[in-house]
C-alpha cells in the first residue's frame, strides 16, 4: 500500500470516546485487537460533561457484578460506576469521570479534539479526513455524536425556545414560571429542578407519558423519575406548581417582546412570559456516516443483526444508543453495551486473530456479547401485562 | 407408610412465604414439583409488611430483565418489583404486595396462620408439628425466621433501648434529640428519617462504616444511603442536626428516671434523655432447625456447596440471607436467589423427575441457578483496588 508520511494507518478506528466508543475499545483489546486508535472530537466522555448540573443517569448504579448482575451503567463486566463513585446515579461530570478512569487504567489509545471530517469508503478500506491530517482504517466503529444535535429547529418558530441541553444549572434561569414543551425524561426532569428552586411550571406533552406504564424503560418514565414525580406531588406547595398539560402538540412558537405564544394541534394558544423550554432530545442521526447505512421504511437505519454493521458499507459498524433491531431501541447503557463483544469478536474475525470466543468469556456471561436479539427485544413480565399505549420513546439522558 | 388421618404429607415442604421461600416454591414448580407447601407463621411476606414507615429495600429495582439483568429485587427471573409497584426503592408493604401477586399469579400452594412447632428427621422423613396438626415431608427448605429476633439483647441493659425494628414511625417518637447505636443501614436509616423530622441525632458505631468503601455491598453503606446522607449534609441546618460517633462500641445501658447512660469499651458515659435506639440487626438463626445444622469454627452454619443443604441431615435445605459459602453473605435477595434453581434442580433430581435443565434453562440464563460460588464471592473491581479494613456485615434490610 502506497502511504505518505502524513496518512496514519490503523486496523481499527472508532470514532467517540463515551461509553459506546470506549465500550467497543475495551472488547476489541480483550479479543485481541491491539491496532486500534479511538478519536474524539472534544474529550472523553464529553457529552456527560456538558449536562445540566444536577442531571443524574436514569438506571441505577448498582455493584452486583460479581452475581453476573452487572452494575447497569457499566462498560465492561468488570467495573461499576457505583463502586467507583459511591453514588447510584451519577451525575454527568461524575460519569465522565468513571469513563477517564477506564481508559487511564486500561491505557485505551484515545486521541482527543481530534474532529473527523469526512468518512470515505474505498474499495481495499476506509480514509478518513480529520483535523489533525487523514487515517485509514480497515474498520470503523462509529459511536459519535449522538448528543450533539438537539432537535431545536423542529417545528416553525421553535427557535425562540430554549433548548433543556442548553441550560448549564436551572437556578440560573430568570423568571418565576416556566413553560415546558415535553413530558419525557428530560422534560420532567426540567420540571423537577425547576419546581426544587421555588418555580412553577406547566409541562406540555403530547401524550401523557407520566401515566404511561410501559414495561420497557425506554418507553416510559423511569422508576427512579417516578419516584422525583411523587416526592414532589407529596408537598401540596410543590404540588400546586406544576401542571400537567397532556396529549397536547404544539406547533409553533411566536416570539414578540415580552412574551411567547405557543400553538398546540388545535391552533389553540398558550401564552407565556418566560423562554419556552424545549426538552425534546436529540437527532439521534449517524451524522457524518449517515448516507453510509440504509433505512427501512420508518426511517431508521438498518444494521447487521451478525454484528451491527451497515447493511450496505462493509466494515462500518455502529456502537451507541441509535441501535435499533427489530423495532426495538437500545437507548440505554445497559442495552447498547450488549453488543460490545458481538462487535469486537467480529472484526476480530476478520483479522483472523486466535482464541475469540474464548478471550470473550467474560463478555458473554455478562450478557455484554448478546447474539439473541429475540431476547433483548420481546420483554414480557409475568406479573404484569397492562400496558397502554406506546408512547414516544425517551433517551438514555 | 402407616398415616392416621390428621397427618399431612407432601414431598416438599418449605418454612416462610418471604422471598427465600416463595422464590424457592417458584423454582420448584419449574422444576416440575407440583406436590410441595409452603407454610407460613403469619402471612406471605410479613417481615415486610411490619417495616418501619418509608423504609425501603437498598438495592435498586429496574426492569432490566429482557437484557439478562433480572430486577435486583425479583425472586424469579420473569417478573420485575420496578415493573410491577413503578418504584425504584420498594417499600415494606409494597414489597410484600409484589410477592402477595407473585403467589396468585404462580398460584403457589401457600397456607398463611400456621405456626411450625418442632421439625423432627426420621429415619425416612421429616416430621413437622404445626399450630394446625402434624405434616410429614420428604424435604424441607427451611427459609423463615430471618428477621423475627431483634438482637435487643446482646449487652448489659439493651433491654432498656429500643430496637428500630419495633418503632413503627419515626415521626411518632417523642423527643428532640436521639441517640442512635449502630452505624449501618438500619442505624442511618433511623438517623435520616428522624433528621428529615427535624430531630437532632447522634450515631453512635463500633467503626466507621459511613466511610467504608468496600466493593461488597453487603459490607458497607449502600450506594442509596450514601446518596440520602450526601443529600442531607448539603442541607446546613440538617448537617448540624448529626452527630458522628465512630469507633465506640457500646457495652451497657442504665436507665435511670427520665435519662439513660450508655458506656463504651473504655467505660466512657454517654447521657441521653430519650429513650436510645438500638439499630443492630436480627439474630439470623436458624431458628427451630438449628440443632440440625452443623457450625464451622465462626459459628456461621455450614451449607453443602452442591445445594445449601444441611451437611448433617440429609433432605433439609436452606433458603434466605444467613447464606455463607466460603466466609462470603448472600445476604441480600439478589444474592441468596442465585441458589434457588440450585436447590430446587437438587430436589427434582432426588425426586427422579424429567427434564430438569430444560425446565430451569431459564434460571441457569438469569443467574438463579448458580452453581460457581467463586464468582459470587470473589468480587474483584478493576477500577478500584482501595479497600478499607472489612466491617461487619450489614444485613439486606
Amino acid at each position: 500500500m502506497n502511504t505518505t508520511p502524513s496518512i496514519k494507518q490503523t486496523r481499527v478506528l472508532i470514532v467517540g470516546a463515551g461509553p459506546a466508543g470506549l465500550g467497543v475499545s475495551l472488547a476489541l483489546k480483550k479479543a485481541g485487537v491491539t491496532e486500534q486508535i479511538v478519536l474524539d472530537a472534544r474529550e472523553v466522555g464529553a457529552a456527560f460533561r456538558s449536562w445540566t448540573r444536577g442531571m443524574a443517569l436514569l438506571t441505577p448504579s448498582f455493584f452486583s457484578n460479581s452475581f453476573g448482575l452487572t452494575d447497569l451503567n457499566s462498560i465492561d463486566p468488570d467495573t461499576s460506576p457505583a463502586d467507583f463513585l459511591n453514588t447510584q446515579h451519577p451525575d454527568g461530570p461524575s460519569y465522565a469521570n468513571y469513563l477517564e478512569a477506564i481508559v487511564q487504567h486500561f491505557q485505551l489509545p484515545v486521541q482527543t479534539g481530534v474532529k473527523v471530517t469526512s468518512v470515505t469508503k474505498t474499495p481495499s478500506n476506509f480514509t478518513v479526513e480529520t483535523s489533525q491530517g487523514l487515517i485509514t482504517a480497515e474498520f470503523i466503529v462509529w459511536a459519535a455524536g449522538q448528543f450533539f444535535h438537539p432537535r431545536d429547529r423542529d417545528f416553525p418558530g421553535s427557535q425562540h425556545a430554549l433548548h433543556n441541553s442548553a441550560v448549564k444549572d436551572w437556578q440560573e434561569l430568570e423568571g418565576d414560571s416556566f413553560t415546558i414543551i415535553g413530558g419525557y425524561e428530560s422534560g420532567v426532569d426540567a420540571a423537577l429542578n425547576l419546581i426544587n428552586h421555588g418555580k412553577k411550571v406547566r409541562l406540555i406533552s403530547r401524550g401523557e407519558p407520566w401515566a404511561s406504564d410501559h414495561p420497557d424503560p425506554s418507553r416510559s418514565l423511569s422508576p427512579r423519575t417516578l419516584d422525583r414525580l411523587r416526592e414532589i406531588l407529596k408537598t401540596p406547595r410543590k404540588a400546586e406548581s406544576i401542571e400537567f398539560v397532556k396529549n397536547t402538540t404544539i406547533k409553533s412558537i411566536e416570539s414578540s417582546s415580552g412574551f411567547w405564544t405557543l400553538r398546540d394541534q388545535d391552533d389553540i394558544p398558550i401564552a407565556t412570559t418566560t423562554r419556552p423550554i424545549l426538552a425534546n432530545g436529540f437527532h439521534s442521526g449517524l451524522d457524518l456516516v449517515s448516507d453510509l447505512f440504509d433505512y427501512d421504511k420508518n426511517s431508521l437505519p438498518v444494521f447487521t443483526e451478525e454484528a451491527d454493521e451497515s447493511s450496505i458499507t462493509r466494515g462500518l459498524f455502529y456502537s451507541g444508543p441509535s441501535l435499533v433491531h427489530r423495532n426495538a431501541l437500545f437507548c440505554f447503557i445497559y442495552k447498547f453495551r450488549a453488543r460490545f463483544g458481538v462487535i469486537a469478536a467480529e472484526i476480530a474475525r476478520r483479522l483472523d486473530l486466535p482464541n475469540i470466543e474464548e478471550n470473550l468469556q467474560s463478555y458473554a456471561k455478562a450478557g455484554f456479547m448478546n447474539t439473541d436479539l429475540d431476547c433483548c427485544t420481546n420483554c414480557e413480565c409475568a406479573i404484569e401485562t397492562n400496558t397502554s399505549d406506546t408512547p414516544e420513546p425517551a433517551s438514555f439522558t
